[in-house]
């Protein structure tokens, strides 16, 4: 199968595009290359030092025999994608080109305002090249379960069956999204539902849970092919950011009360699921839509599985809770369906004590990178932040 | 109250700017008067001749004593738009200042980006402007009937009750809209919630059904004040394209088998709608949503409506049902809630033979104004339309 993989510059995309080429796809990457501009911008960078993508296909094509073709080019720019999407031909495309911090979309209006053109309009030129261009391509857009927010009743796969008045309907599950990134995807996934109704598109939409780890078989080939892993603030995920903050002797930054429950999925499953995705494409006109997460945690959970693994390496765990910088509900009910990617053949690899192992070795490993200043939230959802004023 | 219109010239707009005015608010129009532009550029016009609005304010402060403050500004620089409110501190926003055509926003990839972008970034851009500089000023934001589609249950306003595994939630209505500008709006009212919820801003969000009618007491007080009237296939609503295609003998062009059935009003009663909502404003993080319209008909019933009046006034009316350029369902269950605004104290001006007789009137005296090429669909929601191109 011919996947191009947008975005596969990125911490999800990159180990898709690996995965995907290992296994035989003929893979193309398209990336604007932006987010290494925004380490730049904020002052902050990866905890593993990552290689150009162009040294990284390189080494890839070195240790594998498979090439990977690249495409610098932003989806905002519709020629260009068009171009490079005309040129290459998938019949696949995973979408992970988007803009997904939501601390970095809460910054100011600026940047609230980018995220959602940026996301919103790079995803309505795809929708159209797919239309006029490629109108079997199968589109795979990485959506997020934090489109939900935290409803009282539980969540299911995209669509929700409502019986109101003596009257049943199936409609698209009513989402409540907690920032500015979050809608921006909410947004794209009404546009998609669209396009599939109007002009017999093919899409899934991965509502993806919070993603931890950092190796993929792939990635761990070489150190040339290492993959990124955020622990600061702003793109940091919770999981990976308490065994940095671990390993480093910072006590993990618990944001509230910590009961705030939320899907989590390893990165191994990450590219697992995208995979099951393309190999059963949605029908034509179907927008289809898959929670992708193996399991749920509390932020109290998280915070006591690490000071239990950290404690049983000789590290001096401590647990803070701070001031929450978001809005959200810190004690709430969660439960979310997440049977569809099973059925589909996934194989979770749950949390373990050795993922957690794997984890604070790589942050040991990898301490001296560390930038402290960069741990503690910085933005906050109630007002605009001074800091990046 | 000091009200800001936003889109006051155009054909709610300017008909609620002078309402408001004559109930004695002080009344700012703000507007980028982009519209006469696409006018333009589209070769379309009102068929009612249309003043300049310096030369509207001007008369209407001749005739009334009553001053409008204008800024003409566009939605999308924050500067401008920041600048404008903080010069004119309103207690309230109306905001109409939207691409607000489904065609418009189907004619080709630039025109659905444009118009979410356009419709998008100028609803942050005033969420940010009221966070930081007006927190207590009470967003009234036009929304549209169209943002629910046609689900098989009843349409309750803006929200739901579900129970579900024996659980229950009160959430979002879950949108169908049935195109990329409907779907502009229904970013607009997620957008909005959130900063409601996170911010405490106050907002009503009116889900307006389809308007009729051109006048309002304030618009007949002189020609130099009469309101647009659009009869084309890309701004024209169905009701009165059926009473100008009958002024001039073309035939009323039902789209497919015509029982698509949608919420009405009369466009005295838009203007009474945001008076009520103005005086009785949301509470302090409240996102209210009222379904604003009077009453349900199916585009069959107003094509008879329209034949019997014209004929009862010597016109030869026929129907025509030609391809429906949309993709929408042509018989459905349709039954929506609109009870939040009569309990306002809404009187309803119900589809009366004398408003349609007033409206054929309004055709037959401008009928040499009138383009035919100008009537049918141009627009087809399958395919990008060429004659655009």
């Amino acid at each position: 199968m011919r996947i191009l993989v947008l975005g596969g510059d990125g911490y999800c995309g990159w180990a898709t595009a690996l995965h995907l080429s290992q296994r035989g796809h003929d893979v193309g990457i398209l990336d604007s290359l932006i987010r290494r501009d925004w380490d730049r911008q904020l002052k902050i960078a990866s905890l593993t030092p990552i290689c150009g993508i162009e040294r990284r296909i390189a080494r890839w094509h070195e240790l594998t025999g498979h090439s990977i073709d690249l495409y610098v080019a932003d989806m905002c720019n519709h020629e260009a994608l068009e171009t490079a999407m005309v040129r290459f031909a998938p019949d696949a495309v995973v979408h992970f080109g988007e803009q997904r911090s939501a601390p970095y979309s809460m910054i100011g209006r600026k940047e609230a305002v980018f995220t959602q053109v940026n996301n919103v309009v790079g995803t309505l030129n795809l929708l159209y090249v797919i239309h006029e261009k490629l109108p079997d391509c199968h589109l795979v857009k990485l959506g997020t379960m934090g489109e939900y927010g935290t409803p009282n009743i539980d969540i299911e796969e995209g669509y929700l069956t409502i019986t109101h008045k003596g009257r049943t309907d199936t409609l698209l599950y009513p989402k409540q999204p907690g920032s500015y990134y979050h809608l921006s995807k909410v947004h794209d996934s009404h546009n998609i539902h669209f396009a599939c109704r109007i002009w017999g598109l093919r899409a899934t939409d991965l509502n993806q849970g919070v993603v931890y780890g950092v190796h993929t078989p792939e990635t761990t080939m070489d150190r040339t092919l290492v993959n990124r892993l955020d622990y600061d603030g702003i793109f940091g995920t919770v999981l990976n950011r308490f065994c940095i903050q671990a390993a480093i002797g910072h006590p993990l930054t618990v944001y509230g009360r910590g009961g705030q429950c939320r899907g989590f999925l390893d990165i191994r499953d990450t590219v697992r699921c995208v995979e099951l995705a393309l190999l059963n494409p949605a029908k034509a006109g179907e927008f289809r839509v898959l929670n992708q997460f193996t399991e749920q945690f509390t932020v109290n959970d998280l915070a006591q599985k690490v000071r239990q693994a950290g404690t049983e390496m000789g590290l001096d765990v401590e647990i803070e809770n701070v001031p929450n910088p978001r809005v959200e509900k810190e004690e709430h009910y969660y439960h979310a369906a997440n049977t569809k990617l099973l059925e589909l053949g996934l194989k979770p690899h749950c949390l373990s004590q050795s993922l957690l192992d794997s984890l604070l070795n790589v942050a040991i490993d990898y301490k001296d990178r560390v930038d402290e200043n960069m741990i503690p939230p910085r933005v906050s959802w109630r007002s605009c932040a001074p800091v990046f004023q």
